[in-house]
């Protein structure tokens, strides 16, 4: 199945791309969006993990000011056409593909090559808030655990997840669970939770200072958030789970209808 | 089900948000982003549809510069937080959430109580390249549509759709099809086709200068794309579709596993 976005900046008509991208109405184009497709442009000839020249070397070549290129590559950077690498600028490859449809993150990443893994930033135990309580099926004030991890790709942070779960189901997360592996792994293994089924809602939101810093990105950059409610194979209330990913890095696929 | 995501400026501990939100490693918070928390917490005061204060007003009730406020309010407007209306700015509603599992923009639309419509920008009849004619079941250089059209919701402009459809399959799509009624119900109800499955995919992008013109709004706004490829019912390729929605009134539902 190829999705690709062609480059709005490659000549011709192109399916799938923005049509007419970036010709207003009234046909003016913004100075920066049309060093964008430029820059775009110059890209594909470059391929994945090719070297950017320097904004002061763009700005000479395509007879604009440093502040016009530097706009114009923002843009790329946060749509993570271009990544950051050392002193320099690179051609980024593909964004990831995760099924949405797949539970489980690593099981995601590994099957599209990528070494999978975790990092622990913090897990906090307090008396369950009323709004939290029926998500992980415990009265108020029992107690439960949040659980927040880096998400790693190839040990690239890609993104941030905060678990919370009733400590009555797991009563052993903070002595027994190796934090860099699969908590639905875990679950399964350790406890015989099976994971049933959940609901999700996925929406863009910007990341916070604190979150850019965790997963090394720069601030304001679109992320995708999926909010997940999830049950075990009974039916019973098992975690809430709020997880952040790169808007750079991540595309999510889904399947829609009976036939595949 | 409810996702909501408290704001992050709501005192004590609550599940769901992002976590000591805005306050990166080393302690200290970027100004702008105090800020943003406290306008956060003045929305929940005012309500959907409250007027907020002045940029000036604002800047001396938190004795900052307007630069700072100018700043926080862009994120809270990126995010849907808020939204202009008239010469004010205004408390926004919650993000419409439409399941991703429903192929009708109109049908997800009007299950949530609002009027759908579409605007039509313009239908183009061009000869297919390579790389679409597998996506729409024809040879290169075969006739195919290209219809583009700005979604709305109760008369508010929410997003553009791009439909490439083979001429042969829709040979009377410039003149037959109202452009502001639902292309799965023309096809299933004039043409005896019937929608059978769909892939997607799913991202975040940044509107081009002409897109955000098209929806109205503001420049480099994080947008929800789905592209998808859909099969007829007797699993034919029927369509490509690139769907841009704005990701400060959108959000996407969906479900993982058997149960329900």
């Amino acid at each position: 199945m190829d999705f690709t976005d062609y480059p709005s900046g490659a000549p011709g008509h192109v399916p799938g791309a923005p049509i007419r991208a970036g010709i207003p109405e009234h046909g003016r184009i913004p100075k920066y969006y049309a060093v964008k497709n430029q820059v775009a442009a110059l890209l594909d000839e470059l391929g994945e993990g090719g070297l950017l020249p320097t904004e002061r070397e763009l700005a000479l070549r395509f007879t604009v000011a440093r502040e016009t290129v530097r706009q114009a590559l923002r843009e790329l950077l946060l749509e993570g056409r271009l990544r950051r690498a050392g002193r320099g600028t690179v051609v980024a490859g593909p964004k990831l593909e995760q099924p949405l449809a797949l539970a489980s993150y690593t099981e995601g990443v590994r099957r599209q090559g990528r070494r999978p893994g975790r990092t622990l930033v913090g897990l906090d135990r307090f008396p369950c808030p009323p709004a939290l309580a029926p998500d992980v099926g415990v009265e108020p004030g029992a107690p439960v655990w949040h659980m927040e991890r880096v998400l790693l790709a190839d040990d690239e942070r890609v993104g941030v997840e905060s678990t919370y779960v009733a400590v009555a189901r797991v009563p052993h997360l903070n002595t027994e669970f190796p934090p860099d592996s699969s908590f639905y792994g875990y679950l399964r293994d350790s406890l015989g939770i099976g994971f049933g089924d959940a609901d999700e809602r996925l929406e863009t939101v910007l990341a916070t200072p604190r979150e850019a810093l965790l997963i090394g990105t720069p601030p304001a950059l679109p992320m995708l958030l999926i909010h997940r409610l999830s049950r075990d194979t009974e039916g019973r209330p098992l975690e809430r789970v709020r997880s952040l990913y790169r808007g750079d890095r991540f595309s999510f696929t889904t399947h829609l209808g009976s036939k595949r």
